[in-house]
């Protein structure tokens, strides 16, 4: 490869895996195409970089070859042409169980990446989009409901992913985000990521995040859309921190995508919920983590 | 990453997976993190490439954590000592089976690269080292030979390939090799593949194939050298062509690595082995290939 003179590289690998981030009893071939190169590319909006290559190592199992493969393919195909990604190379071999590994490579203007560790005291925390959604997805399907044809289309978020690239450019451009993440894991472990590798804390004004909105009758069976929203992994939206000053000429829509301020960056290395009447409490990180035991 | 001015870079991904690629019963965890990187290196050597950085996604089970992931990373550390690495980043999950991959970044001066399509008609075929050496160390793993304490030197090469990096970086200065590849699927099915992409034949004279040494015992048990050297995988030796003008200038050992003239390239697209009495036949690619069922 040839980059390009004076140009930035950004590079980001992903694992994958049957049986732990996909089944596939339940989800269709090109959902785990489309998904397993979107959420490689998540990583690269989240530092504002601009997609280029992508690297594809593939271990199937026999099950996985003829239709299946095809089918997987096209989603995986549809993701490259809609983030702008050209398959560079990979490696390819036998397995048990589906392993996929995605490597991504994006260009940045020099010294334009946005990193984690660049959130100040006082800077205002933002979200793109609503959270909550991939979640839900998830629920339903794990609950059989996906079934039901009026929540089908609740499940799109959770299979279609959108990493936010075209606001994750715009973002890095001058300096208007001073540190960013993807929400692939939820806000809640996300935002603690993010202050961790800042040496920060934060204070998140709970009415104004914005919720998945859940349909009553999923509310009676306990769904709750603020821990959806807070604990709920793979909307790959973007959290990022703003200057104050940044914060008063930031649109309300950037791209097409809506971006909303939850609460502000604190020079105390605690997390907390602030609810409607100014209480607050700590908010600890209870998004997705391979390493605890799932109930 | 920031790019040297005007280098070209060069990248490969390759998967690592527990009971496809090695077996934790048999593997020490310094073998599965030092070949793993060893691996893929070696792609970079096979285009003359100067290792830079790489990038590690590493899922595992519970049992590989502890002592095993300690030893598993000194390992890999004196790897990425050994071949100039840096790790840039990666990705950590759980499996129930320890799934690696390792994506790898080379820097190389500009139209340097040596590529696997240059092979002309009455080039010369070399190799490095010796042929079938970490073939014979996996046939002792497999019938447990492995005990007996004077074979067990016979385990470095399978244990502890060493990827020519500073050869491979030698042949592609002034264009001193038209193509090559590195052999780790075996004599036979790499030089397939190097006359495929070439769209060439070969022919190989047997007696002049630096083959493994196999101890009499062996081969009484029915271990053949030529077999071994022909479809033996897992060497990394570099497999490569120059023009017969280059051939002259080619010293028989380069930065401290045997090279040996085998064969040469033919305009008939014919894979062909020829005997002491100048006898050919076809030499089918039967090294190894995960997508075929062993015996």
């Amino acid at each position: 490869m040839r980059p390009r003179e004076g140009a930035e590289w950004v590079l980001s690998t992903d694992a994958f895996l049957e049986n732990v981030h996909f089944l596939l009893r339940v989800h269709p071939p090109e959902v785990v195409g489309y998904k397993a190169l979107a959420r490689a590319t998540s990583d690269l909006a989240a530092m504002g970089a601009r997609p280029r290559y992508f690297l594809l190592s593939l271990a199937l199992p026999p099950s996985c070859t003829g239709k299946w493969f095809d089918r997987f393919l096209e989603g995986m195909s549809r993701a490259a042409r809609s983030f702008g990604l050209v398959l560079a190379g990979g490696d390819t071999t036998r397995n048990r169980l589906a392993a996929i590994n995605l490597t991504v490579i994006g260009e940045v203007a020099p010294g334009q990446a946005v990193l984690r560790s660049g959130a100040r005291p006082g800077n205002l925390i933002c979200v793109s989009g609503i959270l909550g959604e991939a979640e839900l997805g998830l629920r339903l399907l794990q609950r059989g409901w996906d079934k039901r044809k009026k929540w089908k289309r609740l499940l799109r978020k959770h299979f279609y992913p959108e990493p936010r690239l075209a606001l994750g450019e715009w973002l890095a451009k001058n300096g208007r985000a001073t540190a960013m993440i993807d929400t692939s894991d939820g806000l809640s472990t996300d935002l603690a990521h993010l202050c961790e590798a800042s040496g920060v804390g934060a204070r998140v004004w709970a009415n104004r995040i914005p919720q998945v909105a859940v349909p009553s009758a999923m509310r009676k069976l306990g769904l709750d859309p603020l821990k959806l929203a807070l604990d709920g992994g793979e909307d790959y939206e973007l959290l990022f921190t703003v200057s104050k000053r940044t914060s008063r000429r930031l649109p309300r829509v950037v791209r097409g995508i809506p971006v909303t301020v939850i609460g502000e960056i604190t020079r105390e290395r605690h997390i907390l919920l602030m609810d409607d009447a100014g209480r607050t409490k700590a908010l600890p990180a209870q998004g997705w983590d391979p390493f605890r035991i799932h109930q």
